[in-house]
């Protein structure tokens, strides 16, 4: 395996020297019960806890992983992985959902990171290893120049063909509502049913319980909530939830 | 995609090393959305959506993964990433539970991959890529001769030095009872203060509801379960839940 590893990531390092590479599979740290390891298994292990949901509330990627967790979210890894969540989100809906068509077949997505990509400014912001500068990245969100995630738009396109009700759930604020619908309009996204954005009195709440709330809503207003897509367990813990939750890779930020 | 298989299951029984390690990450097939990918791409990304959640309910792993997954939980890495887990249950412990110290503080493990490893089963029935026949698995279960988590073990201990009960909450079925004490405390697993296998009664519900009646049942006994650590998302889902579960990683199979 390590024979296997190193030649992969000398393969994918080519430009950066083998010095750094060699480093990576280097094993020189030992766990507390002993096991050697690279620094590469390091933080492939800390990105699989976070995504599994046994790290939780963490405020910046550790220092000694963003170059690894910068790798991985500009890598062809991160567009499979994104992508096959996106194919089980497919496959659930083609098999397990009876769809009635009456206006009230709902699905949810969040925006950033499952609709836009927030890379572009994580690039510039050392990929997760400094604090959020929520100022910074509102600025940034108000260019409106996030890209889409390509696998997404498709499935946003197909659920619209289907009849399907799309709602947006998002933790961005109302002052960012014009800049968010330009950005989503201009990369392809558009006949969605709902934006919903947080208010001043959302912002006093979790983003866990506002989305929840907002759910609450929702059910109360008729929906049926088939499935949920998004990038971080806050938007799908606490109840009521959907029918079915699907999660994004995201190893940059942890949203609670 | 057939003649890649063979391509690969050819050069895999003629050769070894570099030949194996350079076809796993040639880029030779193409994902919905046109994106070139290896093997290792597509395998690496069906793991992590099973850890995701996002893979459900699947019988077997994928014919052309089972030499990744195979390769995978006999890693460094696998141990490593399961370590983090329980080192992240440890750091909970630490810092959030308030233990009362009455005798009713409580945690939760499940037993096969979590305190005991079914790999080396496993290893003789192809890594996941074979249904699962329950005979020739309670046949091996009976033999009492699967080995430690080492990390689940040192946890274990440090629960019971802290006045912590241990409840042991599994899906084998209890004519497996004495072979499995036996072999928890052949490797090192003694003073728990219950074991739970599932009666005939149990086998009419899933393993999902199974195990929520169990946490119910330890709830109306006044037990609080400060944490679960288990190798299935059945071992946490359905309410009564804990305070907070810890998910090991686990590709092999999947229990609903």
């Amino acid at each position: 395996m390590g024979r296997f590893l190193s030649t992969f990531f000398c393969l994918s390092t080519l430009f950066l020297g083998a010095a750094i590479a060699a480093d990576w599979n280097i094993l020189h740290q030992r766990t507390k019960n002993g096991l050697k390891i690279s620094l590469r298994n390091y933080c492939e292990s800390w990105r699989m806890n976070v995504e599994l949901h046994n790290i939780q509330g963490f405020e910046v990627v550790p220092e000694e992983c963003v170059s690894y967790i910068g790798k991985y979210v500009t890598s062809t890894q991160y567009k499979v992985d994104s992508e096959r969540a996106i194919e089980e989100c497919r496959l659930y809906l083609g098999t397990s959902c009876d769809l009635k068509k009456d206006g009230k077949d709902a699905w949810l997505f969040d925006i950033d990171d499952t609709l836009l990509s927030t890379v572009p400014y994580y690039k510039k912001h050392n990929f997760g290893g400094e604090k959020l500068n929520l100022t910074s990245l509102e600025e940034w969100m108000s260019q409106g120049k996030a890209p889409a995630l390509e696998h997404s738009l498709k499935f946003f396109d197909e659920l619209k063909s289907m009849g399907v009700q799309i709602i947006l759930v998002s933790s961005r604020r109302e002052h960012l509502r014009s800049a968010t619908v330009d950005n989503l309009v201009d990369v392809g996204y558009h006949g969605w049913t709902s934006l919903i954005l947080r208010g001043p009195d959302d912002e006093l709440d979790s983003v866990q319980s506002y989305k929840a709330n907002v759910r609450k809503q929702l059910i109360s207003d008729g929906y049926r909530i088939w499935g949920v897509v998004g990038d971080q367990y806050s938007s799908f813990e606490e109840l009521p939830s959907a029918q079915r939750t699907f999660k994004l890779p995201n190893p940059l930020y942890y949203v609670s």
